[in-house]
């Protein structure tokens, strides 16, 4: 197809798919005049992924070519493949090293994940980014003296372990090659957050409404 | 306590509280002289929850006396008062109306609410914000060829569903008066995404390594 088929089946304008040619977010297409391209299925698949990534979850135009690096490394597996792009999205700020309850929320998520049985994912050997960004949340809460024991953190972890099952289900159901479900799990990774948290905030307002409300 | 107290037990820093002091996001304490004041334990919670907001909630100032006019709006009862302050949150951009993907994400959206059996929350009369923020989540989805029938979105909404009896037995057990668990219902609202998308991370990683891992 060609660039403009490209941008109307994708929904992303011609001077958007040209910055990410630009940019080599985007793999050329095949040249076929001096002036014009040709591109292919895996064209559209990888502009809806540099699109999810970069307009749902937050994802500088760097870290975007992290990721799709990550993605296009055959010398790594599926769930390496799969992790490392993960890693490579925004994460929020690290834990402040020199806050006492850091160190606190650091043991507590230790313990969580040992109770769970989760390894640190694919890479093992490091703790991944989505580790800090617990421990940071606990921290806060701590700091705030909000509840996050253990056994207020547990349910969440149970919850989001079915969930896990549930998105790779997805995936798999998405069907497609393996690097066609490795790029469709980064993007369902990101864009079925705010699914997540839209659900969540309805289903508490539904719940608060059973228990606390007088008309 | 004074403010240097206030601020040593929240771990908010002088000049902050002096801040949200002066934006009247913190009531005055009881002038003991003509340079201090005295604060009581309501202030300590108010600065927590206000802390939430702004540091992890991503509130603006403005936003954040939103939600805390509804909080105290007496008027309203417990469900009201928490369902008015959580739609003071900022729910990400709205759907593009002239989008047909729109169109169709709010039926999607529409039938799902249906099969749960969940109201809109606790105005019912007008639709809540959270509302607007699946239905572009969905709306992107469609529009990018991801998976987002309702037997996709299904599962995420009864996970959520469970999920908020748990978020409101916590703020339950987290004790107090009604006035204190609303508070508290809304700082637990914003402090634990971070934690439940972080989890999401980690149980993903984790499944992926079982599936799809070689070594």
């Amino acid at each position: 197809m060609r660039l403009s088929e490209l941008s109307r089946r994708s929904g992303v304008a011609t001077a958007t798919v040209k910055f990410y040619l630009r940019e080599g977010l985007l793999p050329p297409g095949r040249r076929i005049t001096a002036t014009q391209a040709e591109y292919g299925e895996e064209h559209l698949r990888r502009l809806r992924l540099v699109r999810a990534l970069i307009q749902v979850g937050g994802v500088s135009v760097a870290s975007a070519r992290e990721v799709l690096a990550a993605l296009d490394n055959d010398s790594l597996d599926q769930n390496d493949r799969l992790g490392t792009a993960v890693w490579a999205l925004p994460h929020g700020k690290p834990a402040d090293p020199d806050d006492p309850a850091t160190e606190t929320a650091r043991q507590r998520a230790d313990r969580l994940l040992e109770r769970l049985g989760w390894g640190y994912g694919p890479l093992a050997d490091v703790t991944p980014p989505a580790y800090g960004m617990l421990v940071n949340a606990i921290a806060t809460l701590e700091r705030l003296g909000y509840p996050c024991a253990i056994e207020d953190l547990e349910p969440y972890a149970r919850a989001m372990e079915q969930l896990a099952v549930n998105d790779l289900d997805l995936v798999e159901r998405y069907g497609g090659t393996a690097d066609e479900q490795v790029e469709a799990a980064v993007a369902l990774t990101v864009l079925y957050e705010p699914v997540l948290l839209a659900l969540r905030r309805l289903a508490e307002a539904e719940e608060s409404r059973r228990r606390f409300g007088t008309h």
